[in-house]
């Protein structure tokens, strides 16, 4: 471990927001207050543009109901940013870094904002410049390699099954095909929480569709044949990012008009297209294989409600965020240079977690995807084996009652 | 008042379910259980089609933890329907009715449901045939005349104004034009509680379209283009039964394709269609009036979720839903023969109701619209006003906090 040393600490938040994002920034403003080697906390305003643009504000005595209800807050209190600094931009914030005596840079991201943290680390280890830069993991789609599961999926996760469940009894009480589709353009975590929607048999949702594992559209209207033909009923849960075999997503096969977004991808979230083009889709197509049965259908796109809903967090979510941030703050402390705040499940039977470093290099760029392990054969449905996984993070969910 | 008939009861829910809907189903099975007079307490699989296609649970002497349960379970336990009988229809019912000597009609839903209700009474009383029909109102439109809200109502709108202060954290974090559809046809009852989730200055919703007043998608254009060349910027909340000053809904006008649903109305729900065009619009004519700059615009459609989220009723709601089905046998064992469970609300500081009957010919067929004097002149915001009629119905939320 280095010495500790004295000098300004800049912290910022970056990418989609969750809402949890703010339980870890009061973590590192929390624990920041504590040290006497960080004379000023100052909170970058949109994440890295704040700092090139030399835009922070000071975060130390703020008074503690004002941090209270922050903590609460969906959205990045700070303002975020979907800036991917390149070497240049990353120069940049080096100066601003230097100019204002900043030693100690937590940056709460998700995987690019890990790599940001990297190139900042390389540039200020080449220029001598002593600068103590932690990453501090956040994404709903839980797609962060090495860390167990990423601060604001649980969350996410939890509104994702409670809203399932519940559009579960309401497709129940008026039978149809329920289409709902549900955030992670290359990861399929957040759709398998789904899953835990699931009590009895006969509960949807009856299939459920990930991006890592390619299905055709063909296939997907045999699935809802089948199960409509069998209950009468069928929910389905579908990841917005879901590919077809030939790679191509769904979402642009079926689409007459595609929408992109400012890093040139097809926009996905924010957009009902995926849902309505699969609704028409079994219109036409699962209508037809079942005798041109008129069928009631209707899609959801959950949207951003996913990431950003109020009053609704995961406990175990909000607790574990505000402690990556703490964590961030006394990794910084005990003399870390660089690190990524990351979780290890504890084994035994009852839930906890402990937290360790994490190489940047090991989290920035690459993703983990959801573990083959748990999505069944056929790709239209997540094993059971899921659940011990996902339900400690997502935490208790009201028990569902039926009629005999 | 009339005396008091020994014989069976059946209990139907009908239409789209609420979060609540089961509360009221449960507060019939309760209070049923204490009265001798009600012999047998049937439930009605799917509204009236299960009375006709004689589809009964027997609903006494089930377990009070399931009743529990039942009672926090979106969905109508009993199953649904959309059927809105006529005379024959109801010739049915009665013929059911007397073969199986039921002597009480609950009949849980909005004001077509109060309709049939009454058509059954008056075919029951043309036959001298002693039936007692009371109807217990439910509807998240909350747009039933007489009763001064719906049970439904708190807990959709509950939803809606977290999602919407959720989402306005959200849009201030990474700032553009986002568009929230919400449900209403007709009644802007439950847009307008979107009011609720500002707060402060600069707090979306920016603005509210409601289908009570006709605003052209041009005046839309403009109001977007001035808020966001305000405050950099915009969160809107719009009815999806909004209508242009031509009298057409603007779902209709500007989309490419119209889905209908099975009454031939356009399908409004279920369906990202309004909010799509939205964006379209904004992307285009917005962008143009701010001399071509490139808009981050999305749009969600709350669909289903808003009626059907498991785990977040308001508890208002909830305990006045579960009221209105007790109140319901109470009435007809006080000997009433037929009526709606309406709500007046106390006077005074503190917020409460008295129940009381209203007639089913003023409950039936016609619907109450979000009352004028909420909307603003320009028909683009709600007035201060509305919040004290909203905010107890909706109940606590969480209060957000902010950076200086």
């Amino acid at each position: 471990m280095a010495e500790v040393v004295r000098g300004n600490a800049v912290v910022g938040q970056s990418g989609g927001p969750t809402a949890v994002i703010n339980q870890s920034l009061v973590g590192v403003i929390e624990e920041a207050a504590k040290h006497e080697a960080v004379e000023t906390l100052l909170g970058a305003r949109n994440g890295v543009r704040g700092i090139i643009g030399d835009e922070f504000v000071p975060l130390k005595g703020l008074d503690a109901g004002l941090l209270d209800r922050l903590a609460v807050t969906p959205g990045s209190a700070l303002g975020s940013t979907r800036d991917k600094p390149d070497e240049e931009y990353c120069r940049k914030i080096l100066d601003v870094f230097a100019r204002r005596n900043v030693r100690y840079f937590f940056y709460i991201g998700g995987n690019d904002s890990a790599d940001t943290a990297r190139i900042v680390r390389d540039l200020a280890r080449a220029s001598d410049y002593d600068l103590r830069v932690i990453h501090i993991p956040k994404t709903i789609d839980n797609d962060l390699r090495v860390t167990d599961h990423c601060p604001g999926y649980g969350s996410a996760a939890r509104f994702v099954v409670s809203a399932i469940l519940g559009d579960d009894r309401d497709n129940a009480s008026l039978p149809g095909v329920k289409i709902d589709v549900i955030m992670g353009r290359h990861a399929g975590w957040l759709t398998a929480s789904s899953l835990l929607a699931r009590h009895d048999a006969g509960d949807g949702p009856h299939l459920i569709y990930v991006p890592e594992r390619r299905v055709s559209t063909d296939q997907f209207v045999d699935d809802v044949a089948e199960v409509y033909g069998h209950l009468g009923r069928c929910l389905i849960a579908v990841s917005e990012g879901i590919e077809d075999v030939d790679g191509k997503p769904w979402g642009e096969k079926l689409a007459t008009a595609v929408e992109r977004d400012s890093h040139g991808n097809v926009q996905l979230s924010g957009s009902g297209a995926l849902g309505d083009s699969l609704a028409e889709l079994v219109k036409t197509k699962v209508s037809a294989k079942l005798g041109g049965k008129t069928l009631r259908v209707r899609a959801d796109t959950f949207g951003y409600l996913q990431r950003s809903f109020a009053g609704f967090a995961s406990p175990v979510d909000a607790k574990e965020a505000r402690r990556a941030g703490q964590m961030a703050v006394r990794y910084a402390m005990r003399g870390a240079r660089d690190c990524s705040v990351a979780f290890r499940r504890r084994s035994g039977d009852k839930y906890g977690i402990t937290c360790f470093r994490a190489k940047l290099t090991d989290v920035a760029r690459e993703t983990k995807p959801l573990s083959a392990e748990y999505i069944r054969e056929r790709g239209n449905d997540i094993h059971d084996s899921f659940r011990a996984y996902a339900a400690p993070l997502v935490g208790a969910l009201p028990i569902v009652g039926r009629l005999p």
